[in-house]
């Protein structure tokens, strides 16, 4: 690999000189670029174009360009300054709907600010420009630390020979590091269990062809790509043991809002007996919602579906349209379990999703 | 459309100046150019490689490929013109092993010539060469006039106002013409009914996005492309009311080997109350095997799944391998009924289906 071990030292989103920096998605496994942002504006388009996507990592560039909204404010009093700042959280999170991290994010640099200043109510604007980019990398940070107790737990359902098939792409890349579905996955190999990966490509966007299978290759993890569709055939013929995905919001009673194909992967898992296990950190249930269907679902540009070339010719007729959706919803009844950094949730998710949410 | 109306006047295989000759589906919708054969070696090569497909159009192409071989053969006694037609039989039956219409056209011939010569010992060879085209041409006429009357039936089934989700080519293209599925559609348009399809886009051969998509065009009948793992979406939002595919092979109790994908969709259709019907002439079901898990399934070359390029470039990393299977089996259960030209095949498929192919 040209960039091999790269990711190892390199966050997918992180603060460097008053700037927020992120490896754009879009163009690996090609290329491998850094992109620098000093406009939270600018940011929060980058994650409407999935320079940067998962739900946890847009979480945390989202909270970076909340600080970055703190560094671009010239108001001199705190009550201007906190209104920079809420309009940055208004633009920030209306720039990608379905997953939770972004609005869960945003308002907890928010309220920190707000708690703190109760406390400090003469704190100078250049300490809350400070206290907002702390409260930020506290995020990063503690995602990377979350991740790790998740992929224990998550390793620990693995068996040695397992064939997983994995949704999407949950890694590093998804994450600031390390990875959610994808690092329990890092986490078993690298507990020596020897395991193989079916990467479902992941249409329209190919994040599982894209990214999941160039991070597998730096990670020495065999694995195999897979179209969508194939799923179904494997696990029906046995040759799959485990389903993994993440999620970009899960609702109150466990129903899952992923990335578009869940629904038809953990249909296909259920009708075979084999377990399928959503893995999200706590910052992605979304206990205000009763159930999936009132999670909001992001419609995208259709040309992601027709803009498809094989030989460089273009698939679909010219004049043809297309829809474009970009996550369903997964029944909570064809979930196994939810890996969470609390430890692995099973039914009824109603009750126990809440405990291991609020401890309680 | 550069080529509106043109499949109207042409079917997708033919013979003329004795050679066989077929559109090469493979650069649709990009470009329409006909391909001819006077090799059938040439010829079967071009089933496995796709430039036909379609279980009815490959079963056809190759019943004209062993036309061809008698036209090829320098033999001029009977016992070796029928060995040149059995060699040539092995080599075209072994071009694509699920669809068991390309078996079944080559034995039809064969078995008509033998019966014939039964009656008329004393044949010579060239009017033996004729009376395999003869029948090879009667396969290509009989499959248009089957496809009309299973269209009336499954016509019958679709609604005013209905969306119909599709998978696969199953239009004129992947027959000799008119279609299986995409007949059915075809028709009830023709019949007035307004009529929506979501055309599943088919990884990895694309099918649908090239294919079923230009035919839709050409029939003026709207229709939107999805990614295959989106039709879970509008199943589950009660957005689709109807589901059709054609078939490669139907065993003895109904379950159908189709296109892969097929299984995940019917899923899908199963899970929210959804009809799923599979369209197929009776030449498409097999009696001779009890279920579908004796189907043999042909797995194809992985640069079919990894070979996509989006804005000029390859999505996955060069080194990545892939899976590349191509057909599934969805089983009965999961099947509402079975569109033949001899009516709609209902549960217990174990008996009804032996009754509409054999008339007992």
């Amino acid at each position: 690999m040209t960039f091999a071990g790269k990711i190892f030292f390199m966050r997918t989103v992180f603060w460097e000189d008053n700037q927020v920096k992120m490896i754009d998605q879009r163009i690996l496994p090609g290329r491998f670029e850094i992109i620098s942002f000093s406009d939270h504006k600018a940011l929060a388009k980058a994650i409407t174009d999935m320079v940067i996507r998962g739900a946890p990592a847009i979480g945390a560039a989202a909270a970076f360009g909340l600080a970055l909204a703190g560094y671009e404010s010239a108001s001199s009093t705190t009550r201007e300054f906190l209104i920079d700042l809420d309009n940055a959280s208004t633009t920030l999170k209306a720039s990608r709907p379905t997953a939770v991290n972004l609005a869960w994010a945003v308002d907890r640099v928010m309220a920190q600010i707000l708690q703190w200043l109760n406390k400090e109510p003469k704190a100078s604007v250049d300490t809350i420009r400070q206290f907002a980019l702390d409260e930020a990398q506290r995020i990063a940070d503690e995602d990377v630390e979350i991740n790790k107790r998740m992929a224990e737990y998550g390793a620990a359902l693995i068996n040695d020979g397992d064939t997983i098939i994995h949704h999407c792409n949950t890694g590093a890349l998804a994450t600031v590091d390390w990875g959610t579905a994808l690092g329990v996955i890092h986490t078993a190999h690298e507990q020596g269990k020897k395991i193989h990966v079916l990467v479902d490509e992941t249409r329209p966007r190919l994040q599982g062809a894209r990214l999941t299978a160039w991070e597998l290759e730096q990670y020495g993890i065999p694995y195999e790509i897979i179209s969508d569709n194939m799923s179904g055939y494997f696990l029906k013929a046995g040759k799959a043991q485990k389903v993994f995905f993440g999620a970009d919001r899960v609702a109150a009673n466990g129903d899952v809002a992923n990335k578009i194909g869940t629904y038809m992967l953990s249909l296909a898992a259920h009708d075979n007996d084999v377990p399928a296990y959503a893995v999200v950190p706590t910052s992605t249930v979304d206990l205000s919602l009763a159930h999936g269907d009132l999670i909001p679902i992001e419609e995208r540009d259709p040309e992601e579906v027709l803009g498809l070339e094989f030989h460089g010719e273009r698939v679909a007729p010219i004049e043809a349209e297309a829809r474009n959706i970009a996550f369903d919803v997964t029944p909570n009844r064809l979930i196994t379990g939810i890996v969470t950094e609390n430890g692995v949730v099973y039914p009824p998710f109603e009750v126990n999703l809440r405990k291991a949410v609020l401890g309680k």
